[in-house]
């Protein structure tokens, strides 16, 4: 069975609310600060910034894991601040939003993971996150999940929340929910991705894990904004087994993975579009490649190129930018075979290919732009999803000062 | 004894001349064909675009120096077209055009190194090339030098070449001159750096070879405008042993690679403070690496980064994007020791410091903006050029059609 889309987000699955609230650390106002809850204890699995630099919470979220035995009830996420550059005093700040956070929902402080975005090198306000936290309400509907995933946003222009539901082959339906924030500037700061998922499916903290990491190497790890990759980027799944029934095993596990995927694919696409000056998704998908990483990697680097970003965004239909991406990608491929297509409009096939450049320009101004390389090596295949740089990007990123 | 700066370029060194040619090949007209000259057969030293999308030119001068034994005659470059992604019916024409300066310098078509710059995927206009190149005059005038060193820019605002005069142990002067041209568009495509060397030193090519390598990965290497690797980067280095005397050996080798780097270090520079749309040179400076490769890939990811190269647009001394890019270089370093300064104010040790931001502001307001880590592990060094990204690297790069 495929996963099928329905409303909602984080709370989708049976088991999850959350909480909402302000506690003052955004500059602009507005709610800041959220509570993810499961009624009972979840599976939990992350991943986390390759970036040294690894704020506070990322810090702390990988040590609780490793304390709880990878089980989780809560996250608690904050706007506004990063908590990240802040040393010592920045973990015992993250420590003590943790504490109240598990105070609040009544088990320990190794169950709750903390996720922090916004300014590097600011301190949390903590008194008042702890008070705010103490008077949450827990909720569970949509309207509430939207508030969550509206709560999380810096410089995003939308809400980001997604969520599935998909038929065990026992019959059981399970859902999986999740929400994310992209590429922002908060006061202009470091970009971060963050993404919390919770599902009502019944499944071991380890197979979690193991599901988790090739969906986000196919899926947020595949998205580029800027290049540039934050301190604070997280990755936090819950699974409560709310659903009930037996444990995921056997062809289930594709089932659930899949179902997870296809959420973790959507955020990710909304993310790559909702890019900072973004005017055009850039979707560009690999075939033929000696493996599925190789043809990621080159999917990754044509999304990410600079000067495929401002040919996209000026609608230019230039090969030769997508191909000399290719070629820099550190992956093995032969130009000479290599065949590039925008969008149906077959460009380069080894040579360059007279073609119909009115219509590939329709297809560059329009809001998906799929660019497609067909390498003829082999049977790999990958997509990374990108946005066009433009003017408005570095406006957002330069004309502020701290 | 430490090399001196001297007016000039390519045709400082004894025994090199230039030609220099309009044969149509820029659509905004113009000088775009160079033939630079060596009176003798000279070693032939050259690094080429890492891009597995190679240009024709740097196919065709990979094998000739292969087959000459690394001796060449001269160097036959073009603006306005890359012959890069033309295939077989390309590395034809680029035979054309060295066969023509081959016969013009009565020598082998060999001993004639190909260089182009400009479109990719279009056709280099041979007939009317081979034409030009029959009636080229050879000169070695200062006036001529400069011509040539305009002649291959593309979007480049200023000519750039540089030229040094050292001492040798024995008392014998030789020079060192180069040109080179920076990240430009011709009709908006891949920008491509060339930077070509004369010498009058009398060294065998095995070891102009050897000392070329470490110069090009201190300098040209370090350099980064937009992240994008052209399909035809390529920098030649000749020297004819006009100087006369014996090979330089013992301490020489260094005297000579010390004048070669400082030639090679000043068009790199150029070419940074050139960058499209660039308002300012970014020189950042790592120290304290476990090594000198360490230091560099720091340096470079820290000037290649979009954020830091916004945050100077906008003179943000935000010192948390500095942190985040050196975080993700991939280098093994402590973000909670590392020490960060903006030109002589430090900014950061390990935890964020009050620092005077009105000074930093001014700082990054300079025509120069000095960024220096210190990773407080080893003494490893190195330095990495770039520019601030700008609105107009966007225009420039997204707003002609091809």
């Amino acid at each position: 069975m495929s996963a099928t889309p329905i409303r909602g987000g984080i709370t989708s699955a049976g088991g999850f609310s959350v909480g909402i609230g302000e506690a003052g650390i955004r500059e602009s106002g507005g709610p800041d600060l959220v509570l993810v809850a499961s009624d009972r204890p979840a599976s939990a699995a992350a991943t986390f910034t390759t970036n040294l630099m690894r704020a506070a919470p990322v810090l702390l979220a990988e040590e609780a894991l490793a304390a709880s035995g990878s089980t989780a009830r809560g996250i608690i996420v904050n706007a506004g601040c990063a908590n990240a550059g802040t040393g010592g005093p920045g973990l015992d700040d993250a420590r003590a939003v943790v504490a109240a956070a598990a105070r609040h929902l009544g088990c320990e402080p190794l169950e709750v993971l903390p996720a922090s975005t916004g300014l590097i090198g600011s301190r949390l306000p903590v008194a008042a996150m702890v008070d705010t936290i103490s008077g949450l309400r827990l909720r569970r509907s949509g309207a509430a999940s939207g508030r969550a995933a509206r709560a999380i946003m810096t410089t995003d222009t939308r809400p980001k929340e997604r969520a599935v539901s998909v038929q065990l082959a026992d019959g059981r339906l399970i859902r999986v929910g999740g929400m994310a924030k992209g590429a922002g500037m908060i006061h202009p700061q470091m970009a971060t991705m963050l993404a919390f998922l919770t599902t009502d499916a019944p499944i071991g903290p380890a197979m979690l894990r193991t599901l988790l990491r090739p969906v986000v190497d196919r899926t947020f790890n595949q998205v580029s904004v800027d290049g540039d990759t934050s301190t604070n980027d997280a990755v936090i799944v819950l699974a409560n087994g709310a659903g009930g029934g037996p444990p995921i095993d056997g062809d289930d596990r594709r089932t659930f993975a899949d179902a997870l995927e296809a959420v973790c694919r959507s955020l990710a696409i909304a993310i790559a579009s909702d890019g900072e000056g973004a005017q055009h998704l850039i979707e560009v998908t690999v075939r033929g490649a000696a493996d599925d990483a190789d043809a990621r990697a080159v999917a990754r680097t044509v999304a990410a190129s600079s000067l495929v970003k401002t040919a996209v965004h000026g609608a230019d239909p230039n090969w030769g930018r997508i191909a000399a991406a290719a070629g820099r990608s550190g992956v093995r491929l032969d130009p000479d075979q290599m065949r590039i297509c925008i969008g149906d409009v077959p460009v380069y096939d080894g040579t360059p290919i007279d073609f119909d450049e009115r219509r590939a320009g329709r297809i560059l101004r329009g809001a998906t732009v799929p660019i497609v390389l067909d390498l003829l090596i082999g049977s790999g295949s990958g997509t990374a999803w990108g946005c066009d740089l433009s003017a408005a990007y570095v406006a957002i990123n330069s004309e502020y000062t701290t």
